[in-house]
């Protein structure tokens, strides 16, 4: 029972993820119980860290059979790569350019092809939309059970993104800002786990407090929702990727904590 | 054939909707020719009384046999069960917090559950996140064939939100507001059956007319769809719960009528 | 294994697209291998030309056995056909209001049906979600291998838009807007294929500029994406629909440049 999901920033107005299903399911030799599924098509467009993130999500939770599409891809018809990477949590089709950057920091490579052969692509091959002519292909031919060794040229060197992680400093933690989302929703690289192991810690020194600082404001509490806390004031939370997130209840954390990008946040004692 | 359905209020943009499909996917023993289908993701946010609406729609459609996930669960993590609830209409899983209500005024019910049976779980379970851990493990495994009697121990009083029907007044009928929707369109107690039947008792004596009163405007015919009136004056029409539904186009009836959810409508002859 | 596309202008907030799907699984006999795949439910509200357009995506992507429901439906209830149509392309069902314009263009018609046999209808039919009624259970019945002679009447003369195509003027190419979408861009009918064809016949000649005069502006390229221009400047693309597409980057195109739908574009040099 083949398991392919898809992720893209296409959104759903259109009909891209359509036509990318209709390639999968034309494909000669498809087992009849294949089963697609949509994981998100509202990726922040063109954000390849929010999608590195959001394909984090599989993991532990899709068994390793799996085939993950993703699809952001702002260099399509350009030199980047098209690859498929093979781990022990399940195999990952789409542009090289970061985007496996998450899911490769947890899950263990056993090989990636570069998908230069072109009887595994859709003929003609566009330069604009590879979801369709090259990554759709190559999901359904490895569902049917096609080696991927036969489908490309084995890469080595694949792309990754610089990723922070929070740094231990005396008795705090300093944390990063990885990426907004789609409401401009700030991510850090504080994960759940981590979070929870640094306060382990030190339980049996009575635990340790939150003092997060953003802009103007101290966060002394980490929320469980994002409406826990009056309008224009932010919140602190662990978000759909398990990571902790800042938000300002109506309004954009991104601009209003003049957040760059990548940039570290104040470091505050989480 | 087994037919699973979710809903949820989660949205689209998060992929906490496709984590659930890959936790029931990746249940051994599910029957490879099982089908998911998404009723909605968009049911106002912790909205149980919209969430119970929106479930109505399975009835008389989907096969008997078809189990329906839903969560719309503000309580997750605190006391509520989470129960498996088998009708002579569908099986229902969830949070037991009112959710299917108005589900249970319509279909039989043949036994309750409360999902206590760790065995069923997915381990270890958050308190954030049942859909995943506790409502998906459960329908995958209704879908395999498990006894759902195994799956924890009966459960008798579940909660049912307070749910009022029309009344009959002289020759009105007041109906009442039980929710409202995304957009503030107001949702009321009046089925479009219950219309007709009423209607339909005075056919003999000349028809009823409609004359419902909302804030200051009276509405004096029931439209067929959202787009029959002026900018700013409200309109009544049945909308996709088959309830008769007021709306103002371009704007919030439930703001600018001043309704109060579960409140009664200013008594109308309808 | 039968593949079926759902294409409307429901939206994903209302369970109409799922109601519709759970038609099409309680069929019986239906295959347990069918496939459902949603093409788009956000079709601009009633807009039956932008379906048209939308639905020729499927034309050379999914295969001839595919079965293609599309309900873009401002006439129901009214005296319009419910129609059944088998190319070679594919099979599509729907309201006979020219929906299937763009895609008997393309595909070559094999015969047609308009749906008045009852006993492939789901009962009783309501004057209102023919999507649910007649569409869906036409589309299941010819999954499970009905034969669509039965299903109803032949019909000729099938209602069709009036499609404007590009017309060649000494050295210039007058285009026409055929839709907007939902953002307010406008689609034309210039296809890529019929740019590419029309630049390569002059290519001995030295190519041929791009110079499209929208309202105040004329337009010197043809952009890859949405995103190359300033806020508030015209951009010329070719969209989802391979089709030319005139946007204006965080505004609506329709409106700024005041283009009538259906109306011819200020003719331009393309």
């Amino acid at each position: 029972m083949p398991i392919i999901t898809l992720t893209t920033d296409f959104g759903t107005a259109d009909p891209y993820v359509g036509i990318m299903k209709g390639v999968v399911l034309g494909t000669p030799g498809l087992p009849a119980d294949t089963h697609l599924v949509d994981l998100t098509h509202r990726v922040r467009p063109q954000d390849i860290m929010a999608g590195a993130l959001t394909l984090e999500a599989v993991l532990g939770v899709f068994p390793r059979e799996a085939i993950h599409i993703a699809v952001i891809d702002p260099g399509v018809g350009g030199d980047r790569a098209a690859v498929a990477i093979e781990t022990d949590q399940g195999t990952f089709i789409g542009p090289d350019n970061g985007l496996f950057t998450a899911v490769l920091r947890r899950a263990e490579l056993v090989r990636a092809v570069s998908l230069t052969n072109p009887r595994y692509h859709r003929q003609p091959v566009s330069s604009t939309f590879h979801g369709r002519d090259i990554f759709a292909p190559a999901a359904a031919h490895l569902a049917r059970g096609a080696d991927l060794t036969d489908m490309g040229t084995p890469i080595a060197g694949l792309i990754s993104l610089p990723m922070p992680e929070p740094i231990e400093k005396r008795d705090a933690l300093e944390i990063h800002v990885l990426t907004a989302d789609r409401f401009g929703n700030l991510i850090t690289d504080l994960t759940r786990e981590r979070y929870e192991t640094w306060r382990g810690e030190s339980a049996s020194a009575g635990g340790r407090n939150v003092e997060l600082e953003v802009g103007h404001h101290t966060i002394k509490e980490i929320s469980r929702t994002y409406s826990e806390v009056e309008e224009g004031h932010p919140v602190a939370y662990f978000g759909s990727t398990d990571r902790l997130e800042i938000a300002i209840r109506n309004g954009s954390a991104e601009q209003m904590l003049n957040a760059p990008r990548g940039g570290a946040l104040t470091p505050g004692r989480v």
